[in-house]
């Protein structure tokens, strides 16, 4: 459709019955710019939290289904709210619940993926000059039952949304101004980029940057709907606009990721047999164990050792099924480590400019750390390295490729 | 279906996590002996009313659509914690929402009506021996638009479904034990009736006495679905059945119905004209004026007196629009009212028995009460009478036809 605009709202945004108002100004001044307009929403603030406490008070285990009833009220409320909020500054506007919008997903209850968007309704809406507000996080599923998409799942939404209506963009509005070089949190001089691609935004996500869930930003890139994300407190900044590369020759690190909660796990000595890794990988995969990095070294004939890295909430688990394998096919030991952390540059084309990789490794030799494992990809360098130098690294690195200016 | 019991809890049977543990209880045992179950049930104790005062700080005056959004996540609320409730229990069940039940309805935002019930949902849910838990108050208009049913709308819903279903019986669960012979508030040995019938019922609850909604009364009689109106607190008692007539012969007076907040109009010296009267009631329907008692006395030739009576809360609009009607008309004048009430007793067949006629009206002579105005149908005989004076002349009725027996 021509001439649409997605916009998103967090929880943050919405977190007072003042607040929607104030989403309710920017949404009409907008509208009265000439655009059509939809805006997904999410439950108001700690909405989510006070419903999982009352599950909780009556089953500690209650159904997914379930859950998704009751969680999927909250988006319900805060859509009517802004609706109401939009009535009263005169502007035409209809609320939709991921049901009515036709936001079709798979079954698998609090983590259910998009499989579809019947756009009927919103277009319908839309011709009649409505504002569409739409409820983020949920969906139906082909049983007609209320399914919620789980982390990251309102952005998808409203990036599903701007896929199915081809909309001119998609702005995700959050708590930050943007797409920063790195966490502003550690590297007090950090600077907001003003454009960086799908590709360099999923690394830095996925990496521990974390404003935006890879989900959302995969889904953008395979329609390529140019992404936004600014704040919704600070009108001024334009935000960080997300799309494909334009300049794939300039290599040029965009930021720096630090995944600090990273546990690793080696197991030595494994023998050296065909598909023994398979074996490995596709135990934890059962035990829904999340790998990241993977490294595998040639200690002496014959034997390997194996070591990767997980999440550490998911450390205990890999343990436990490690172990087994390593019974299992007479590997010596295993061994974890819990205080290790992940450092990336994130550019595209970078792993090709050998000058980049040695700057990076040159900064951090010359903080005396030393690197557990490296990993490459084409737009990223990763480096395990030792909790308690994390942030000093990551500082310096960022100085080093000159991001704080 | 065989088997089929339909339950409602209202409200307070739900409005805390430990009412909704007991409810669970409750049904489970009754499902463990045997039966099939459909639960419909309304919002948690106050959750409407918060609704209502957050959607008022940011709208004073909300669209009807945009509230119905807002409060049919009370029921969704309550309906996901009952089934969790259930679930910890070790019974299969499933909620549905009032959409996902197939409940169609009328496109009157905050008091739709009922159209129909799609129950194929319901019947493969019950066949998989599933509890079903039903949103009440809540339904889908033709456009899939989420819809309320208004006041007494929980128990409609409930009547609906069993009638749908062809059920055995519809249980009502509320905080009081049963339907009685006067309101115990004002009637204090008011005894509970084991049995009365639909037109019974109706009568009180239109004039007064309030425990079941007409629309769910009119509903069960039209399909012939027996009604039980029981306590969600107090388990020994069996509550009062309400079905049709069995003994038409028999006059007996079933109860005492009192409405106080009555305001009564009169238009006097109206010229008689054909169609006057018409002429002043569709005005007053055009004005969503809900008429009671209508008495029309010829006071002398070519004039009449119209009076009528309407809620309390109807007074002004219909003040006006009779001032409208008298100025049009070339009446003399219009006053009104506030202090009256309607005391009425009922029981089938009791007008065509003089004996109960003259002993209502003989024991109001006794008290020194001045009857302003009478009605009477097939079951009911109604009378105006000063509001001071309404409460005493109720336990002194009550008395006189040895209700407290």
């Amino acid at each position: 459709m021509k001439n649409l605009l997605v916009q998103k709202y967090g929880g943050t945004s919405v977190g007072s019955t003042d607040k929607i108002k104030n989403v309710a100004e920017k949404i009409v001044s907008e509208k009265r710019n000439g655009k059509h307009l939809i805006v997904v929403v999410s439950a108001m603030g700690d909405t989510t939290d006070r419903l999982v406490d009352l599950a909780h008070e009556i089953n500690a285990n209650p159904s997914p289904r379930e859950m998704d009833v009751l969680l999927s009220t909250g988006e319900q409320i805060s859509i009517s709210l802004l609706a109401m909020a939009i009535e009263l500054l005169g502007e035409k506007v209809i609320s939709l619940t991921g049901p009515q919008v036709g936001m079709h997903t798979s079954s698998v209850h609090k983590r259910a993926r998009i499989t579809g968007v019947d756009d009927k309704r919103v277009i319908n809406e839309l011709k009649e000059n409505k504002i569409v507000i739409v409820a983020g996080f949920q969906g139906l599923d082909e049983n007609r039952d209320i399914t919620t998409l789980g982390r990251g799942g309102s952005d998808t939404s409203a990036v599903a949304i701007a896929a199915g209506l081809d909309a001119d963009k998609c702005e995700i509005y959050t708590d930050v101004d943007g797409v920063y070089t790195a966490d502003p949190r550690i590297v007090a001089d950090a600077q907001k980029l003003n454009k960086v691609s799908y590709t360099e935004v999923l690394e830095m996500a996925s990496l521990g940057a974390g404003v935006l869930h890879p989900r959302s930003v995969e889904l953008a890139q395979k329609y390529n709907i140019p992404l936004v994300v600014r704040s919704s407190f600070n009108h001024e900044n334009e935000g960080t606009i997300i799309t494909t590369d334009e300049s794939m020759e300039t290599a040029v690190v965009k930021g720096i990721a630090l995944d600090q909660d990273i546990g690793k796990i080696s197991i030595m000595e494994v023998p050296d047999r065909p598909g023994i890794a398979y074996k490995l990988f596709s135990m934890l995969a059962a035990g829904n164990i999340h790998i990241d990095m993977i490294v595998q070294n040639t200690n002496r004939a014959a034997v390997n050792d194996i070591s990767f890295t997980v999440a550490d909430d998911e450390l205990q688990d890999a343990l436990d099924i490690s172990q087994k394998f390593a019974f299992d096919v007479g590997a010596q030991k295993v061994e974890f480590d819990k205080g290790v952390s992940k450092l990336s540059i994130i550019g595209t084309g970078i792993v090709a400019n050998p000058e980049i990789s040695s700057r990076f490794f040159e900064t951090l030799y010359n903080l005396g750390v030393n690197i557990h494992t490296i990993s490459t990809s084409e737009i990223k360098i990763s480096v395990l390295l030792d909790k308690h130098l994390a942030k000093k690294a990551m500082i310096a690195v960022h100085n080093a490729f000159e991001l704080n200016q």
